[in-house]
């Protein structure tokens, strides 16, 4: 809870305390027969009281709902504008639309389709191209032993409750988030400890056990939102959408929720690819599916009412069940995390929030780049570098980049192995949204598909233990790992146990196998002390959990060790610097940070804008004969044609209406560029921002806009050049 | 059976005939103690008889074999080459490798990705741009109500066979089909009439209902391939991947089997975006999802194998459970398919294969387009326009032209509401495959989605049935049409039925809504009839379904008329044009017909080269320093940094390998062009098939590359403009 917030709910206690109190003292007054005057001002008190008390109310009302940033009325008005726009010109179209939809499934109509396709080129451009990025393609079906050694299996869940006499399902923390929200908009007499308790619950929701969650619902009395009735206890939900592979329907298998694992099973190929060196990057570009569970479920009559609104309440086009992902995995020698082109980016100031900040109640502050990895701050060179071109990436495509900050996951948010992570957040309607995640997520993701590969890496540190030994059925047993030649042999000493099998075959007969494997097994310490109590004793009682028994072992059968050893490489688990990028959150942050509305010119409605840069405009231009004339259609014609040829995508408009509704047409679709036919030699190209307009020949429209669409020149550049036309303005 | 194959099977018979007439005579000649000269000769005969039936044997063998088109043994070596090329350069990667791999599931890897890249780039360039087509881009997650509507839940199954011992799944078509396969290569002494029927089973395969294949399994006695065990019956088995839609459980959807129906249910807002105009096309680019039968089950050893020779037997890369589609719907007035820029192909003349030609047992020939059209061989014009863009599409990419055919659907092959379908077929080692399918669909996509928009349609003409109306439910119920404004009304003569309803709730009372319903529903011939026997009769006995009883139905409850009417409009279903581009059959056949090897320099070895033109190339060009210097690397890496500027992908290669060797590794990737670094002036620029070079100045290099890779220029051109490198060839 902030201060503001808390010192309002202290103030409006009191405040209601001395309202009850002078209330008390007014009856008290009358009971006892006092005159007017006295009862008079006692009564003129009171009101100014409760005059005091509803102002206190007021400002926490606005304290609370709009949390501090903005006011939420008008977000919310600003986001119907956008989202109606984007609807009605087919930038999104509800999935099945004919069929009442799918609540989470929306199509990209075509401008949205080409403003995606730009998207992910510009991405190809400025990531795969620039890095030399390996960049592959694997299937979204994937069989589930892959899902099981990642953790997706086991882990990617949502807890879930359901209504007990309809089964409808709900997620757990968002009806107690619901609830907590709620009571402190609504109940502003709760007490200021209560506030408190509430707010902390919204602050570590996402940490509540199953246990604690399922406590907090029944704490609070929630029921099933729709019918009130009484909710199961939370129970996870695995978040992927299951299927099955071939007709015998013993394989089961998922649609990916997430493209990063199919470049992690191919890191060997991909490795050898490289040359055998490291650093070097992967990328994909795919569809990845997560079954949310944040809506409720398709047959009920509340569906209807999510497909008719478009933009559900839980943040619509940001919380999709398939998406867009495009992910990088920089693989990198953990021992050795600089980046060779690091320095192009060091220089970069822009909006970070380091965890100190977060916790110590601070907010965002512009940091240079080069600082917070000097300082220690950004745990690495390649993570800042990273974080510097993902920068680059969003504000080139339109983001504003006082709407994006980078923030670090605190200690609490991030898996344990991970060695850093941060988050390129950009504010839109719904608040600050997660749009690339940076993380450098150690070893973690190679050894996860290779437990006989860690074996071989951490040899001699290794416990036997009955379950991990089961576990490792579940993996490739395939080694992903790098190595790294020494220019000179080096020297170290190694453990090695060295079983007697004619010995142990003798002792052991059938069993000799699991009892040889066990030894072999064994982590160095274990090992030494064996070899202690066999020079000792002679023998010692050992454990073989694959026989689930324990054996004797006498000083025959094993010999123990250590070697000094040269060796020619090392070998090692590459860490894993990823940068995932959720496309369609950030197209959807595009769309709200580059509309605007502008007066038409008779002054009498706001005409609808998109800014988008020539870069992600879905149309680069549009044509327009300036009136309906045979000898000007026939030029647009021309022009149409000449710039087909030259790649870039157009749309003619050759309707009657007047040139001011058709450049409005196109302001609202985004298009930065508008050829105007007035004549047979010569036209005007219109900027959409400026309205400023240039007068050029026929033959030369379509390199000049080919120039200014690939961003070799600004219009600015290009009017150095042209004359600006000088006839009055034809807009609206 | 060919004529040739029939009249090798008689002569065998003949001479096996033959053979066993002398043999018998020999034997005749030595028991009846005839002389030795004589005995020998009829040896001597007897030998000279098997020696030519074994020739005829051999001649038989290369028939069956070959099938007429080359031979059989080069073919599989030159995939072979191929195939291990692609796999070893990375070009593809078994999914899940490190994992057994999945059958039927691929990876693009680096160079083979780029390739697919730059296809879907030239796609939206040839296709999307140059015909301003309506680009989205839907889901792949698909609710069930809507591939029932389309048809795919009942209909797009595969018969399969279960082994009955160990549950193995086969599809029934593929066992009959190596069956009569295997017999007809193996034995030769069968008579040319059972061939003639085994020959018949492969050609009607596809056309056998479930019973017929049960009963050919029977009859051959076909059994499970790996154990022997007899074989279920076979039953259809769905080929689409099912999932579930939300944490209920109650919403079964599936994976998409084709992007088109997705692009179907939005017609209304795309023919709104289109200014509710005809013609338009939408178009879409996806992954598409099968689950093939054509692979033995996962747990099954042999998936083991076929994980691992890569290219599984049955069109390993081919046939596949996950793929890339690329899709148009052209949307047209069915009484008008003329296309405005037909006459830009119309002069075309390639490899066509009608029907005609099929039946009667010629070959492909080359036909002008126009003539087709014009002819009628090609149903109509814009049918024939998408042909001729689809031939420049695939030629331009690098498909040999003489290996490019399309092919006409025959009779039994096309569903019967289709007006016409062409499938582009390229010829590649597995024979001629289907790459393309062009097709004139008629309405019947947007009428699956429409039944009570086809009501609307077809008014006047329809007539009540039960099983209709219970299918409606189904439906969207959304008119999925278009309408053409007349220019002046025109008058139609209209049914008009107008029941009385107060007089009906007297008769029926709770059941009045059914019967108007009932009456409101009635086709002309019905309702005609019905008002004759009402005014000779006074009433008349009517079926109502929705009640399951006939009532009587009296002349004051219901006026039958027809009007005439005045109509402002025609409202139609447009028909589809639909081209349907399967993305990865096309990048293999061009990797067959763009692979090629020659000699080293040295002449001891055989180097592998991709003749991939610059558009598809999945690099541009390499960068090379002649020898290893610092001077020249730094060069390489200024050429590198300008390269990537102009958006050229492009590796650089420092190894200490001879240049002829780092040629021959890029010559295998299909790197167009390698520029070699020999002086800190002027580069050398190698064309990869002339092994001609261009001397260009440093600063020129990626303005040159640029301008031969984006096809501007040719290698033809610049070299006009450059001096020929004049030193010797450091090529090898």
């Amino acid at each position: 809870m902030d201060a503001v917030e808390e010192a309002l709910r202290r103030a409006l206690a009191e405040k209601q305390t001395a309202v009850e109190a002078q209330g008390s003292a007014v009856r008290d007054l009358k009971a006892a027969g006092a005159g007017k005057a006295e009862i008079d001002s006692a009564v003129e008190t009171l009101n100014a009281l409760k005059h005091e008390k509803a102002s206190i109310e007021r400002q926490l009302q606005v304290a609370v709902s709009s949390n501090g940033s903005g006011n939420a009325v008008n977000r919310e008005a600003f986001r119907q504008a956008v989202v109606n726009t984007l609807e009605r010109r087919l930038f999104y179209i509800p999935s099945f639309k004919i069929y009442r939809g799918v609540a989470g499934l929306y199509d990209y109509g075509p401008p949205g389709c080409a403003v995606k396709s730009n998207v992910l080129a510009f991405w190809r451009q400025h990531f795969v191209l620039e890095e030399n990025m390996l960049e592959v393609d694997c299937p979204c079906v994937t069989p589930e032993i892959v899902l099981k050694a990642s953790g997706h299996v086991d882990k990617f869940t949502d807890l879930m409750v359901k209504d007990e006499k309809t089964g409808t399902c709900y997620r757990a923390d968002h009806l107690l988030k619901d609830f907590c929200k709620e009571k402190l908009e609504k109940d502003l007499s709760m007490t200021a400890e209560k506030a408190a308790e509430l707010n902390h619950v919204l602050a570590v929701l996402d940490d509540l056990s199953v246990d604690e969650l399922g406590a907090k619902i029944k704490e609070y009395g929630i029921a099933a939102p729709d019918t009130k009735n009484p909710l199961s206890d939370p129970y996870p939900f695995n978040l992927m959408f299951q299927t099955s592979i071939g007709p015998s329907g013993l394989s089961p298998g998922y649609m990916r929720p997430e493209t990063a694992q199919g470049i992690f099973v191919n890191f060997k190929d991909l490795y050898y690819y490289n040359g055998n060196k490291l650093p070097f990057a992967a990328a994909q570009i795919g569809q990845a599916f997560r079954n949310e569970v944040s809506y409720p479920s398709l047959n009920t009559a509340k569906l209807r009412a999510y497909a008719r609104v478009f933009i559900s309440p839980r943040q619509g086009l940001l919380r999709v069940r398939e998406f867009t992902l495009a992910e990088i995995e920089h693989f990198v020698d953990p021992d050795d995390k600089a980046h060779p082109k690091y320095s192009e980016v060091a220089k970069l100031e822009f909006l970070m929030f380091p965890r100190e900040e977060q916790t110590s109640g601070q907010s965002a502050k512009r940091i240079p780049l080069s600082e917070a990895v000097s300082m220690g701050i950004v745990n690495n060179e390649t993570l800042g570098y990273f974080i510097g071109r993902v920068y680059l990436f969003l504000t080139c495509l339109g983001i504003d980049k006082e709407r994006l900050r980078f923030r670090q996951h605190l200690a609490n948010e991030m898996a344990h192995y991970a060695a850093d992570c941060w988050d390129a957040e950009i504010e839109c309607s719904y608040g600050w949204i997660e749009c690339v995640g940076i993380a450098d997520r150690s070893a973690y993701d190679l050894r996860a598909h290779t437990e006989d590969g860690e074996l071989l890496v951490r040899a001699g540190s290794r416990v036997v233990d009955c379950s991990s030994s089961n576990r490792s059925k579940d993996k490739s047993g395939v080694p992903l790992v790098a190595h790294e030649k020494f220019s000179e042999p080096r020297e170290v000493e190694k453990l090695v146990i060295a079983p007697v099998k004619k010995e142990l075959g003798l002792a052991f007969k059938g069993n000799q196998k699991m009892v040889v494997e066990a030894l072999e097994a064994m982590g160095e310490k274990e090992a030494m002390e064996m070899k202690a109590t066999l020079e000792s004793k002679g023998e010692v009682e050992f454990n073989v959990c694959t026989l689930g028994k324990t054996v004797t072992i006498k000083k025959s059968m094993v010999t123990i060790s250590k070697e000094k050893k040269k060796e020619h490489q090392r070998v090692f688990t590459p860490s894993v610097i990823e940068p995932s990028f959720g496309i369609g959150r950030i197209i959807y942050c595009l769309f709200e940070h580059s509309f605007y509305t502008r007066p038409s010119k008779a002054g009498d409605e706001q005409l609808n804008v998109f800014r988008f840069p020539p870069l992600v405009a879905p149309i680069k231009c549009t044509v327009f004969p300036l009136v309906q004339d045979q000898q000007f259609e026939k030029v647009a014609k021309l022009i149409s044609k000449s710039l087909t040829a030259a790649g870039i995508s157009h749309k003619i408009d050759i309707t009657g209406t007047s040139i001011g509704k058709r450049y409005a047409r196109t302001d609202e679709l985004g298009v930065p560029f508008a050829i105007t036919v007035d004549s047979t030699s010569t036209v005007t190209i219109r900027d959409r921002d400026s309205k400023g307009q240039i007068r050029v020949s026929v033959d030369k429209v379509a390199s000049v806009v080919k120039e200014v669409t690939d961003g070799y020149s600004t219009l600015a550049d290009v009017l150095r050049r042209y004359p600006t036309h000088s006839s009055v303005s034809v807009d609206d």
